[in-house]
């Protein structure tokens, strides 16, 4: 048996971090084959775990992509909830958003790569999208809790998500990683613009 | 062989109209079984139809339910590219809303079942929303035909998409049909007085 086997038996029976392992090397055999060509045997294979470790920790293959979107959900909420009591419905939206962009911020390069992935595949867009929308209904729900009437909430959510879209295709396309909150304003901003009578 | 196995042997044969009898039958399937609980099978043989008369018109159970989308998507686009010359980014993405409202309009309380039929079902959820996000990206390219920058362009189709969303929300929850244009109007106002400084 050499070393590497050796190694993989050990992190079969512990896996320590299945799953960064596994998202790791699903990012890695997407960009190499497509997210299509690949297949859930080969991520656990290349992850040194099985496939039934693999169906343990993710639903399907596309679920691989997405493990931070339950963080991401309670960063928002939280940032939403823990504004201050004077703010508006639409400021204490961007405080969700600006707690949300902290996640992001340290993973540029990772970011603009995994967008890149998920525009090449409608599966994962899919996906993408259903994820979005829960992070919208997580959203209202807290703007709720703050008082905020429900059609208001829903509207102020979907314009969050607006900012949030746009801020987040400007940021990806440019260099800076620090850049994502400011972005996110400025995109509030010119969507006050375009909305101006 | 009775009269209704008659009827169904001359449908099979020329299928008129066989994607609005496939349509029919899966939303009423949908509705009185549910939409997990009912197969492709079910549906082409209520519409008095084949299975692969079925695929021939739809790729999958989901897509039965989405028939309007291309046509809405036309009318979103034509509404866009017609509108004044004079007319702001925003003018032109609400010209192309009013002119899909028009669809909706006889469709009241067709447009309120399928949404809470929708509402039903994550696999119909992740179909709808990449329906609309096609429909987004639709708008965004007209709105760059009419010389719109591509970053204006995009949150302006996206701003446009939340003032559809919840427009429609509100449009399906109350009793006047004829309201859709104008619940969008007021929720673009409201856009506006949630998003003033």
């Amino acid at each position: 048996m050499s070393l590497g086997d050796m190694t993989n038996l050990v992190r079969m029976r512990w896996e320590p971090d299945a799953v960064g392992r596994l998202q790791q090397a699903a990012f890695e055999l997407f960009s190499e084959l497509g997210y299509e060509d690949t297949t859930v045997a080969e991520i656990a294979a290349r992850a040194g775990l099985t496939k039934r470790t693999f169906f343990r920790h993710f639903s399907d293959k596309r679920e691989v992509l997405f493990g931070g979107s339950e963080q991401l959900t309670e960063l928002l909420v939280t940032g939403i909830l823990e504004a201050p009591e004077s703010a508006t419905p639409m400021q204490a939206a961007s405080a969700g958003l600006d707690a949300c962009s902290q996640m992001f911020t340290e993973r540029h390069g990772f970011a603009a790569q995994r967008a890149e992935l998920i525009a090449s595949s409608p599966e994962l867009q899919e996906r993408e999208l259903i994820k979005l929308a829960s992070m919208k209904a997580a959203a209202t729900s807290a703007l709720v809790q703050r008082g905020v009437p429900e059609t208001t909430a829903e509207l102020v959510a979907e314009t969050a998500q607006t900012v949030f879209q746009v801020g987040f295709n400007r940021w990806i396309a440019q260099d800076d990683p620090a850049a994502f909150s400011l972005l996110m304003s400025e995109a509030l901003e010119d969507l006050r613009e375009v909305t101006a009578l």
